[in-house]
């Protein structure tokens, strides 16, 4: 997608020296665009772990190429246990995302069939490719289907905008490219379709006002920045049509695991009956946890995300700022799960289905076990 | 209340010239304290409109002692003009809070009993008096009935803390003392009953962090800061027992118009069957609104509040840093109205009682008109 009129993804190899994998630093986002060189497994753990990078999808690619430079250093005879140590230590930076072990466990199972380093050193840079291009390819397809639901809204309201609310950032910076949530709204900006977003501004961490907002406007699609606390009021007022949101981990009973707050927003589009729709490319899903409330691991962050800010001071530099006593204590939980019934559906590369196991099992059927 | 362990209120007249009228400066909390003193009509307008004070019952306090000023500067042919354009300009700077239009009404009509400009400044002053110290003995009354909610939970659960939260800042520093969510907090800690509260921040002002905390704090009960997404994990979790929150205006129905994101948190409570109480003096009540959804009118604030976010700077300094693209747009809607069928009960100087109108009037027999 566009930065300034110029196409990016989020994570790309350096074209003179593909060992360099280049991100978009996005803590620096939307005040500068900092790329980021990475060169060791260290650096992409930090990457991952302090949010350098995040995102369903674009948590799993950058691990996809983490597996890379973990055995770009290897030791010919110690293959097996540079990368094992390695899916361990980038397994543990984020507990809640699926893609993450996703990614380093397509890795792993990649590089068995190699023989000598080179090859396997050779398999595993594709290897990170593919699941990088795949990302984006799901997404761009995601998109497709999700726009046939925005068309319908558009269609009896001739004239007037397509109001959607998103919450935190499932755009493009979530992924390689294109998004999840937004994915669909970009196809319908593309083609002419009158759309307005409601940004959550998203705290802690605030993605919905650096990241959200920052490429909405870039690329040219009508939003507005809110207040987390604010969605529930705009749906009873009529003010929103649709609820469209990423997730970090989805059950295939269709429980979704994301960003805290989105549980919040699904009971008030359920109390307003308000679609609410889920953006996901099959790699979030989930395939062996039947209760997302009770069993998906939910990620506690330091509480200093809660009581400081960053931002651009009025003299132009990055300034963080105390908004809480010093001594006050926090709880920083990162994800909440809603649970299947508030879902209106799930928008997927492979079209749109109920959330629910039979529904999703009917779009997925070679993930069907016996005895499920 | 405790400040450093001296007692405070929230607005009181300086004791050595009753024409000065103090405050604290609630903008500077919690990194400083400030006392200012307010003169003219415009003081009073500017400390209200600018959230210097802010709170229910502190907005009514502040308008009794705003209308003392205007008739302190009238001349004695136009004593009424004076206080009528005083009284408008007043109730304009907040379109939500009830308590403003009943305190400046109430001096309206308790001036008009009045004689020559000497009585009748006393009157005023009086009377500003009086709706102050009625302010805070109600608070401390309702503080009274809603120990016995926590008291019954926390017999149920012997050892262990009563978890409640609370969204924004219903505390003392929002009436004159006390508090009206926090009155039933403090008078349960006080009697040695183990509590637990869970703070909202608040966006986007951040009453609960800057505030809430702050008095929590000063006063030594436990609590802990959260991001306002953070409830419904809370309340799926069993980690919540009882939401208590205040109200800026309550219609004589049981609708409740509160801080923004209350209704999400009232979803999030019912969704779990936690129950959910509102605490409010009487002066709170709308006696003439009956479907606060539709009627109660919604404050919007600035952008600015939305995009900028202003606390202490690893420096010492005071300093604002923006969190968004200078160029994206923003709602800030300050407040939401919470529907009757949500709530478990309100808490007043006179009691709880359900949010009907039925309940009600059942406690407040003199509101009760023919035809309703």
């Amino acid at each position: 997608m566009k930065i300034n009129n110029i196409d990016y993804r989020t994570i790309w190899p350096d074209p003179a020296n593909r060992q360099i994998i280049k991100i978009i630093d996005q803590r620096h986002l939307p005040h500068r665009l900092v790329i980021e060189d990475l060169r060791t497994v260290d650096d992409f753990a930090r990457a991952i772990g302090e949010m350098h990078v995040r995102g369903a999808g674009l948590i799993g690619a950058t691990a996809g190429f983490a597996m890379y430079s973990a055995i770009l250093g290897a030791d010919p005879d110690n293959v097996d246990k540079v990368l094992r140590e390695a899916a361990e230590k980038l397994i543990a930076t984020r507990p809640t995302a699926t893609n993450l072990a996703w990614a380093v466990n397509r890795q792993l199972g990649a590089v068995e069939k190699g023989s000598d380093l080179a090859a396997q050193t050779g398999i595993i840079f594709e290897n990170a490719m593919r699941i990088a291009d795949e990302d984006a390819e799901f997404c761009r397809r995601l998109g497709e289907h999700g726009l046939e639901i925005i068309r319908d809204i558009s269609r009896k309201k001739p004239g007037e905008p397509v109001n959607i609310l998103t919450h935190c950032n499932a755009g493009w910076l979530a992924f390689v490219d294109y998004g999840s949530a937004t994915a669909p709204i970009y196809a319908a900006h593309r083609e002419g379709i009158k759309v307005h977003v409601w940004v959550d501004e998203t705290r802690p961490w605030l993605q919905g006002a650096k990241l959200t907002a920052w490429e909405l406007n870039e690329e040219g699609v009508p939003h507005t920045l809110i207040a987390d606390n604010t969605g529930g009021h705009l749906m009873q007022h009529r003010m929103v049509d649709l609820v469209i949101v990423g997730t970090d981990r989805t059950t295939y009973t269709g429980d979704v695991a994301n960003k805290i707050g989105t549980y919040l927003k699904a009971l008030a589009a359920k109390d307003n009956q308000i679609p609410f729709y889920v953006a996901l490319p099959s790699s979030t899903f989930d395939w062996q946890i039947r209760d997302g409330v009770r069993e998906i691991p939910i990620e506690e962050r330091s509480g200093e995300e809660i009581k400081r800010v960053t931002g651009l001071s009025e003299s132009g530099r990055i300034e963080t700022v105390a908004i809480a006593p010093a001594t006050t204590e926090t709880a920083n939980y990162a994800f909440d799960v809603t649970p299947a019934r508030l879902i209106t559906g799930l928008i997927t590369e492979r079209g749109v289905c109920g959330a629910s196991e039979e529904e999703i099992l009917a779009l997925y059927p070679e993930k069907r076990r016996e005895g499920r």
